[in-house]
């Protein structure tokens, strides 16, 4: 392996974009070499605002290209799964936002592809890589909280995404709460064994047209008897809302609430103070760390920390979930297990 | 009725000698006139402390005594249901501690007593009166939310109650969640339709031996499409810890994290701060009061913000969570209506 | 000494009244024994609303009333200094607002006349019986911030006081700054040995008018080289602000900023949260906890932590800032040390 | 002038190597060209790591050459003044960062060179280009506010630097308050026109032998009679301690105290969250964006926003702390005022 990873970005838009400027600028060991997306004014666009000499309009060019190391995979999720077969089939590393597929039987396939290659796949859960979150998954293994027995987790976004999104999204479970359900088996070190979820469409008309939910709780036992709860909404009326606690034996950690700036406002109506809007905000270090924790992985020779096995565990979660809600009644994770 | 109401406080406990204090100093138009325990000495010293001039250790004599006009009944859970059938069918005004009973067969018997005697009964949810509490009762009312879409309720206690306590106490739903049930029924101001709980007994064994449970997760549906989580544990680990959080389609109120004094330390571990470590701290000012409104609605002639009926709703919720518990399933609070 | 302490009340005014309740219910050890305003329906209204059997227009009748074991000195300033001779010549325990007066020849005088007939004088400096300045003194004492290097006092009230009330405080000095003074002198343990006060009159007009100032900051060297400031306004425009900072070697510890509930708001604009607006809220318990101590002096024949000396200290201090500041000098407090 | 500006860069150090990573891969408008430091190796390092293709070990040939448009300084302050004079000579674009010089005379002579030239010089004073100081001196222009009657600014690194910076460094009020004093200029949009000075030596030896201060206080009286004060110390021991406060008639701001991360811990002890600990860290975004700034004012045609009168001007008030000190008595800036 070269000194310096040479990458693919494939997908032009916004998480693209961001990932595009970290690969260009803030990552000595890698370098930019060609951005690829469908529409290719958008490709164009962004290799020449990050000053990448490549570009095209054909992405599965791009996952089979001799000349580059590793893609980056933040195009449209029915894109994902065969983006990663093709690239694990040529040899490459793979960075793939979550999810890998919609189904699982996708998700199955592309999962065979990277081990017959054997190539590394890392998801982009970014939550793993952030500041707050990593210590505190270090305050836990190492026993400051005793022995674990709760886990809240909730995450809002600030308004719904537009209608064409969700309607290729998979639903709530699928978009949205799979971040807490790779949060939950993280933070928690061990698995869920039964899961009940309740949803609701309140906040829009869009859900209940498109037969999805946008406001949802779910609850979770896991396999050593400790419990938690998932909230989610599509809008939160505020902001970003993505908050962690977790509760032990001899004490708790409270991930949450970030502010903007460290800037209080005191009148006669009170104190005012900001918060994180959106979750580029909130996440942007995580979104940087996470592909440099990628880059040193292929050079150093070593195994992602989230991988393709965490995001088919995710996923089962979120297929659980759906379950429980339609059937109103809990549901094992392990129906959809791997046959 | 005179200028000052004389009150019977019946139970010399912990919440009684709170009740007593308030009482006999805090409220300009009441007057402790006796107080009753089943162990005279207790009741003796407390009489003694507060400088009332009576006491007893016989309270069904105090429930029907002539001379008094109201009694606070602050003694053990299972004497609570004969003390206001006693005390309604005296004529005399009620504030009684929750629960009424611990099974509703009781419950409804004692509220057949109070409706038939025409009195007023008020119950001890004190949580209607704290300061942050009320003033965000009064925010949803008036819409400042918008329409409200979701409730997250948070309870755990910093350590276990003693074995003999947990025995008679009727379980974690009926004797610690009814403080949530009462809350979410409230702030929301619509009824639950549906709820699912999820219980553990992970804290101390005494709880697998009492059949009881010490973490739980509820999750409820309320009959305007709204959803709700309750989460409670028997041992936080760090302190007392009650938690609100409403949201709606303008935005979101959140309640607590209480600090004991506003003084932080700052030093190279970085910088630390107190809390509130128990329930008589957290709502000192709510028991106080909760006893003014007491007194205020039988001098004024009106009726108490927290009566019976609430007392019911919340105790049809616990049974509903117990049967959801058991039986591994959703469970509508209707099954456990009055006839 | 008898099991009870009885005390008279003289000065039916705010923090009259504030006292009039902690004596009448909130202290065991004490029984408020009548109270005494110049102004005679005041007392009468205030004895009435405590229920305290015994009122009058002759406070000096009071002090030396043979019945009585103490006084509480909350008259106006002008008053105490008689008021104090008057009833240490009688025998009497003494607990009295600050100031002793607001120069210091009658200052020195009471003190001469209550160090003759040895009785207790506690003066009303009620931060020392707050329980996060409290709990700050301790952990400064015990050397969790290693070597104390630097204070910040800063004190603004929410708006100005009546111009009537204004006239007779004695300036900005002697009757805000004063508190100031004597929170530095305690939480350093060290003595002033220079100060330079800068003041300046832009907040009402009222203040010019009077030769008075309504905002000031001083700066102050301590005896063993540490710093300090206290800034001062005599209107916040959001509310009561009192908080204190103290570094040392090791860390520093902040006191402030004090919310009235644990209530947050959180909408579209941002965070909000309230405050405590008023002084009485602030020191809510310590205005009890002040008189407790003094009681509990009484009985158990010990000396009050804030005595005749401080008052006279922190007198000292303010008449060197109200010199530094009109010479534009610094000053040593020396010059104005008892002869 | 061309599409992208070409940026030579004067010293490697600490401040150095941020600057370089902002241009080499954060601001697309510009081009690192050359690292120059009269330490050959140490410019050889840094042009490497990120991918600059010249470097150099002699800065005044760069401030000179023909094929850069712009230089940013940063190399130690006895080397300012000398390098802002040749480059403005050959007519590039200056970035300085503070002090332009450590006296007076040589500070003019520098600005003179600049004037002459036409050339645009931006000071490094970083505060200004901080979201929230950039928001809260918004709040303040547009009236928020009200009227400003008061700032505090404190200032306390987390631990002394080396002996061999302090000697050449200035001392405490050219070398550390110098960026107070540009924020309070800032900050309340009117001129210092006395100041008083308290200083002490106690943090370390080196201070005193030094002839050196690492405690200070200074109290301020601007121009339209609000006041101020500015505390600060060489050590904290807890991290770094940046805050402002600014209180108007109508309220008031409280900038700082940053957190690191949004977690909180909760145990038995208490609450403990983090703290920043260092000022790259604090300012981190405010580093890249003062260059932002300064290659847009090129490219655009505009005037800094912090320039070489604001750098003299802090000076000014350095120097007028320093005297102020050292003779115990207020001093207005206008004895250093330009003849």
């Amino acid at each position: 392996m070269a000194e310096r990873v040479r990458v693919a970005l494939i997908g032009a838009g916004r998480i693209g974009q961001r990932h595009a400027t970290t690969l260009a600028s803030a990552i000595p060991r890698a370098e930019l070499a060609i951005v690829a997306d469908v529409h290719g004014p958008s490709a164009e666009t962004l290799a020449n605002r990050v000053r990448c000499p490549h570009w095209t309009d054909n992405p599965r060019d791009v996952a089979t290209d001799a000349t580059v190391d590793a893609v980056v995979i933040a195009s449209s999720t029915d894109s994902h799964a065969a983006l990663i077969t093709d690239a694990a089939q040529a040899g490459k590393q793979i960075f793939c936002e979550k999810p890998i597929a919609l189904d699982l039987e996708a998700t199955d396939r592309a999962l065979d592809a990277v081990d017959q290659a054997g190539v590394r796949l890392q998801i982009g859960f970014q939550r793993r890589f952030d500041k707050a979150y990593h210590q505190a998954k270090e305050l836990i293994d190492k026993g400051a909280l005793g022995r674990i027995e709760a886990i809240r987790d909730t995450m809002r976004d600030p308004s719904p995404a537009p209608r064409a999104y969700l309607e290729t999204s998979g639903g709530l479970y699928r978009d949205m709460t799979i971040h807490n359900f790779d949060c939950v088996r993280w933070m928690m070190g061990v698995e869920v064994t039964e899961l009940f979820a309740m949803g609701s469409a309140i906040v829009a008309p869009v859900f209940q047209e498109l037969d999805d939910i946008d406001t949802s709780v779910i609850s979770l036992r896991f396999s050593n008897g400790s419990l938690g709860v998932i909230d989610n909404s599509r809008r939160s009326g505020f902001g970003y809302d993505v908050r962690t606690e977790v509760f032990g034996s001899e004490g708790a950690l409270m991930i949450g609430y970030s502010r903007d700036t460290p800037m209080l406002r005191l009148d006669a109506a009170g104190v005012h103070s900001d918060h994180i809007y959106w979750f580029l905000e909130r996440f942007d270090q995580a979104y940087i760390d996470e592909l440099k924790v990628f880059i040193d992985c292929i050079i150093d020779n070593t195994q992602p920390p989230v991988d393709g096995k965490d995001a088919r565990a995710a996923m089962t979660l979120a297929y659980a979930a759906e379950a429980s809600r339609r059937e109103n009644a809990p549901v094992s994770p392990s129906r959809f297990a791997r046959g």
